[in-house]
């Protein structure tokens, strides 16, 4: 618990155990703030999530991954360059130091593959819980052009969707890590940073792209909903065409759950003019350096129906509403 | 729980409870990441925190207030003007639906008492807690102009150690609410936005302000300390220069604490050269708007010793070597 109170046992465990990982000058200056490069006449675009899967390690990934993923990943899908991190841990007392640098090595290697570097932190101790938690929070700063960027308002009937990959491995291997410790699977989460595939996709496109959104939580069903709801179109997806790996197909099934339903942290949902939906797809696909990158494909698109609607066409001839899931399918899973 | 599964139930949260609250017009598009405005030839400076105090309300503020205090503290402290604010929240589950928009409302008082808006927000739902658990993570960005910026680098011999008012009140305040929370006192946190106040000395008085931080956790002690072991000068402190509130002195010998290793939340530290310190009194004082702003005071100096220890010449006429907390006096203060 001391560990966290902000003393000499604070500076200890940051110049012991975080520094040398996430080392960099902009953090090893300490300050409570970062100061990052001047951005000229660019935007500066923020986010922020918090992680609080569990378990904090899966198949995969861990907690430390994902929260680098992710907010890089946001950053991106915005037409944004990530420019700087900010990592703030709070663990509760008994949380294994082991573990703590297995997480910050975890996170040191996913900047590492995006890029950036985490110039600013935090550290907190709460009181034992059973078994001992971990909550990353991080914010990401980037710089966004201020010409054209994506949005909801550039969607029109005739547009693509375009996804990146197979959909639901991170939400299964997350719940099956869970529920199922012992269960044999070749299930991981396809957590992974975007961010440059992403760039070479805008700087490639451009306009050609309309609008863009990784899909965790709520899944491609939620972003594909979305799109639909508040753009007014209506929007078609093929469930024939929309990637799963078999292994996902079985543990979905298994579970009760579809895997459209499912948090994904490697997946990106590009919504392009049809003229550029071949050169999206090339883009794409040449970044087949790891299992996020595989297989982009297009999976529906909008038409000009004015009812903000998304429809999927399913495999065996039906049709149904894609509804955003109601509450959570899969609790802490990311 | 399934308000934070990031289905229909979160949109809902979001809409209902939390944009009502936090309503700007880059909040409301909603996105996963906030767009701010262009930041010319300036730097951009980046910080996070997150808040974990118990209780979450205490005499004088809750949660929400300083997780908007300590960013805007932290960015003003750096030199920097605050441009927006990135929130995180992460509740248990049972954690009253009453009590979230107690913390949005204080949340959005203290963004507007600052003058900075919440641009960008993560909503997370944990496990039910025994008492529910809240958990805020605040990251701010701010503009940077390139020139002159408060350094420890800049610290020399003759400098004024200078404080704004009395110590101790937020931690004995938080810690007098968890341990006997039936006792009556007049403490009260000091938690308050210090951008303000610290810009107008900033501008005042410019390259004659070497240095500023916040007294956070590690209280007085802990920035004086790291002034002296950071620069290696020597600096004293006058025991009976440092203003403490009678009932902070009252409640600080009953716990057996010390006021100046507490946390404070609206309490800077501003190193400055000699012939500045007239002026930043002056400044300090003319914001006489709120218990935070009382009581400007030179506390100490720093000296031309090379031993890098902070000296505390007591009320007695003793000295003793004012050491940063070792651990945690008070855990869960902030």
């Amino acid at each position: 618990m001391a560990h966290g109170g902000g003393g000499q046992l604070t500076d200890e465990l940051i110049a012991d155990r975080i520094l040398p990982r996430l080392d960099n000058d902009v953090l090893r200056s300490l300050g409570d703030s970062a100061s990052l490069m001047p951005t000229f006449n660019d935007r500066v675009a923020l986010t922020i999530d918090s992680y609080v899967v569990q378990p904090w390690r899966f198949p995969g990934g861990d907690i430390g991954r994902i929260a680098v993923c992710g907010t890089v990943n946001d950053l991106a899908v915005a037409g944004a360059v990530p420019i700087g991190l900010a990592l703030s841990i709070v663990v509760s007392e008994g949380f294994a130091m082991a573990d703590l640098e297995d997480v910050l090595d975890s996170v040191a290697a996913a900047a590492d593959e995006a890029g950036v570097t985490i110039v600013t932190g935090d550290t907190k101790v709460i009181d034992h819980h059973d078994p001992p938690e971990i909550t990353l929070t991080t914010a990401g700063v980037g710089r966004r052009p201020l010409q054209h960027h994506p949005d909801l308002a550039r969607v029109q009937p005739g547009d693509r969707v375009i996804i990146n990959g197979p959909v639901g491995d991170h939400g299964l291997a997350v719940m099956l890590a869970r529920e199922m410790p012992d269960m044999q699977t070749t299930l991981r989460s396809d957590a992974a940073p975007l961010n440059r595939v992403i760039e070479d996709c805008w700087h490639g496109v451009g306009n050609g792209i309309a609008f863009m959104r990784d899909a965790t939580r709520g899944g491609l069903a939620g972003v594909a909903s979305d799109v639909a709801a508040q753009t007014g179109w209506h929007v078609v997806l093929r469930e024939d065409a929309i990637p799963v790996r078999p292994a996902a197909r079985h543990a979905a099934d298994l579970l009760g759950l579809d895997p459209l339903d499912l948090a994904n942290e490697g997946k990106v949902v590009i919504v392009a003019r049809p003229e550029a939906q071949d050169r999206v797809l090339a883009l794409l696909g040449a970044h087949e350096d790891g299992p996020a990158y595989t297989k982009p494909t297009v999976i529906g698109e909008v038409t000009d129906q004015r009812d903000g609607v998304c429809e999927l066409h399913t495999t065996l001839g039906g049709r149904r509403v894609l509804q955003k899931p109601y509450g959570e399918e899969l609790p802490r899973i990311c």
